[in-house]
């Protein structure tokens, strides 16, 4: 990474400003989990707020544009790639302070280089007596960078911008802007209080590109007296409408009150290991039956579901009642993983195995990642099912840039309800399968009312043509999914140009103009160009 | 109101697509709870969209400002008044059709016309399977209107803004706009999903000049197995910062899931009658010693709360069990009041009174219209109380506007701290009470990190020197209530000067160029001008 930029570009002025070592070359950085187009010339490393508005006010002066980055680590949506050519990267992970924490109103303030793993250590460090929601991405992902991605999490704070306040923004003018009540008050009140008064512009930075946010405020959870994980499968792949209901009922009734999990049996298969090369006698993709088979072996369902009951003691002990109550004869199984039992299972799966009909050993190696960000505890596990389709181990610390990698997300949003949610899934098997690859599919009851489907193509860049099947598929999907009713909550960098084709998006557009008439950040960033 | 409008304004324009009877005379409009200092030239009533549409290609294409108002019924923060001179009324009003409900996913599609009382008998008629959200404002209020100032209510969808999504929005410039997934797509995905896709946006449109909106989809609750409300009271002043701290812990920890609502003696006492001339010989503001005889004789406390459990049975009971636990200590008397134990009292009260220790006839008064508040049905009973200073009786039919009661609302956003709530209080109470107006106040523990404090001035505008004098005591309190650290969650048409103090807030209003360059749409609201 330390390599020299190219010459082409003159950025002595932004040396004078950072210091060389904080000028870096960019190659390795051009690469994503798909083919991408762009070189990045360098990246530029700043590391206070004054320091990213030279940037900017550089930048300017000088017509360069620039892509910021928390840590670029967006996969299967671009990494750390942008959209358009000849852009630096402005590289924000130096600046990784956690500035405030309130253990009475239970915040954090903190800068875009601040990792899920960083923030996780810092409140165990305070006794954990709050938690964090974290995203199953890479413990070293920014917060930041997944807030104004509108990413999610698994505990009640899943929805990760709804839980963010009081932005510190540099605006491409090289202006420092205050979101929310910070632009009026010092006090506690900007960090508790989220729409500030006047508009409400938070939102206006985040799936953007009108500003590089520099500081936020997050919200935390007390540590729940009583935390109860639940893990249920069904067995038919019909199953899915009934429990799509059946789960947003309970949410709406207030008996779940956090974003539930459910994995097709491809989901589950590409946690537990790689391609089954030897079963399928190496052609691809993995069918039905062979699928059944492995389902039958280790004992997964054609659906998995995963949630949470947090709270006082006595309140999970009745969530616990009615949830069992109404889910049980939904699904094939229901189990409530408290701590104690999954400590006992780990040192008990042989015995314990013919019991629970599913091989512990793998399933428990896959509970124990989702109990983890149940609880808000970041892992490095889903990573994992990235190499797939590798021929060669999994590596011990993953690399799926410059490991060559395939993944490209599609991330459709359903109302929940189970016709929909069954028809977007057909779509997904009808689109990925004939087109070589697994459906692998997760929908997340992100909101009472929302699905957030995870469309996952994994493949092996190693192979050729792959990349060009795969990018063709993922625009397919696409196309099919809109076509349907299901638009994308969030778009990767493969799927901007998506933007232009919906001539009602153009219309948000004109914002830029006021925000960065130049035309400087991250051009083309969610169709903003 | 069918009187026409001044001739030196060109209406002719305007009348082609309205019709005459469409654009009516506004004089009565002009008239707030305040002095204001605006006439208001006509009121135009476009019919639809469309109508909407050439009202603002009309008015751009003859400099004419408008100010768009749903029932225009915005009390305390200036009623349908603009801030800007020579600016007509865009009055929404005939558009009041409810375009969609569904009663899987719980949402209703509404025009800004729609009021509180016409979607809560909306919602009874299909069966009263879900529930609405109301303001103690009037039940002919707009619920878009309110919404857009993002007003907030009392039951778990109490945060109005933030159970709204997908809004049609006419632009300065007549052009329609959708936000959120409505922009892509007219599937139900729309309607259950808030960010869309790229910037959210709808923020722009509220407390704000940016755009009119003319459709909004709002979602509902389930209406619960399990509806508990409960009150609380406090005689010693000095019991509000544990209270705050408790309420805080009850809501951070789930066992609260709703708004809770806790109002000073003052409050309770007009909201049971109007100001007592009798026992205070006539005199002004109503002073500590003879309140503390009043709260005696009636049973209320210096602090007195409301608030409601919600959910299934089980759980109903459960958390009332660990809500009594807690909260019990922190209060002289903390009373749940089951629908039936209330009609007993009703029936009984005379018998009661002696040992709950207090005027049943008169509490009970009031506990009725808060029960309504917590299961969203809309109540008169709040208006009432802006008559608290006139010397004639409330009449059948309240009219602030008209009638010349006098009411100023300022509304500070604190955090949920028991130091800061007590602060906030102090400020209020030695602002007040000197300026001559009683200080009331409420704090709404609006989301589990914060409370909104609404301060009413109330006063008679027949009396000479009144209307003056409190828009002096609004202002200084306003500013040290700012110094404070204490920022106003919302603003009236008195305090939008407010504004231009504040230069950090400056910032945003660059925005307003590339939606509404010709500054036509509510100049001056919000600042943004």
């Amino acid at each position: 990474m330390h390599q020299s930029p190219p010459k082409s570009l003159d950025l002595k002025p932004f040396e004078l400003v950072l210091g060389a070592a904080n000028i870096i070359s960019a190659a390795s950085l051009s690469t994503a989990t798909f083919p991408t187009a762009v070189q990045i010339p360098a990246v530029l490393r700043p590391g206070s707020v004054s320091e990213v508005q030279e940037c900017l006010r550089l930048a300017a002066s000088h017509d360069i544009r620039l892509h910021p980055i928390s840590t670029g680590m967006n996969w299967g949506y671009g990494s750390a790639v942008p959209y358009a050519d000849s852009t630096l990267l402005l590289d924000l992970g130096r600046m990784n302070r956690i500035l405030d924490y309130d253990d009475r109103l239970g915040y954090v303030v903190i800068e875009p280089g601040v990792t899920q793993q960083q923030l996780y250590d810092f409140l165990q460090e305070k006794g954990g007596r709050y938690w964090m929601d974290a995203t199953g991405s890479s413990p070293s992902c920014s917060i930041i960078g997944n807030t104004l991605e509108r990413g999610f999490g698994h505990t009640p704070l899943s929805d990760h911008f709804a839980n963010s306040c009081s932005y510190q923004v540099v605006l491409a003018t090289g202006e420092v802007i205050e979101t929310g009540l910070g632009a009026l008050t010092g006090s506690a009140s900007r960090n508790v209080f989220r729409w500030g008064v006047g508009p409400f512009i938070d939102g206006l930075f985040s799936q953007s590109r009108l500003g590089v946010v520099t500081r936020m405020t997050i919200w935390l959870m007390p540590a729940p007296e009583a935390f109860l994980p639940f893990f249920f499968r069904c067995g038919a792949p019909d199953a899915l409408p009934p429990l799509v209901e059946t789960l947003r009922d309970l949410r709406m009734n207030g008996i779940l009150q956090s974003a539930v999990h459910i994995v097709n049996d491809y989901r589950v298969l590409a946690g537990i290991q790689q391609y089954p090369w030897q079963e399928t006698h190496g052609e691809t993709p993995l069918g039905p039956l062979v699928l059944a088979v492995l389902r039958k072996r280790d004992g997964f369902g054609a659906w998995n579901g995963s949630g949470a009951l947090y709270g006082p003691k006595k309140m999970v002990r009745t969530m616990q009642k009615l949830l069992s109550r109404t889910l049980r004869p939904k699904v094939d199984s229901l189990n409530f993983a408290s701590e104690r039992l999954l400590s006992f299972a780990k040192s008990h799966s042989a015995i314990l195995s013919p019991f629970a009909g599913m091989n512990l050993d793998k399933t428990l190696g896959l509970i124990a990642p989702s109990i983890d960000l149940l609880r808000g505890r970041p892992s490095n596990h889903a990573l994992r099912s990235i190499y797939w389709r590798k021929k060669r181990p999994i590596p011990g610390l993953p690399d799926p840039n410059s490991d060559r990698c395939g993944l490209l997300w599609s991330a459709p949003v359903c109302s929940a309800d189970g016709e929909s949610a069954a028809k977007l899934d057909q779509i997904v098997r009808d689109t990925l399968l004939p087109g070589g690859f697994e459906p692998f599919v997760s929908f997340t009851l992100a909101t009472p009312r929302a699905l957030i489907c995870v469309v996952s193509i994994i493949y092996d860049r190693d192979i050729i043509g792959e990349d060009d099947r795969a990018m063709t598929v993922n625009r397919t999907l696409n196309e099919r999914l809109l076509a349907a009713g299901f638009p994308p909550y969030r778009l990767g960098v493969q799927s901007m140009e998506f933007w232009d084709k919906h001539q009602k998006l153009k219309a948000l557009s004109n914002l830029e103009t006021s925000l960065d008439p130049k035309v400087l950040l991250s051009p083309g960033h969610y169709g903003l160009s």
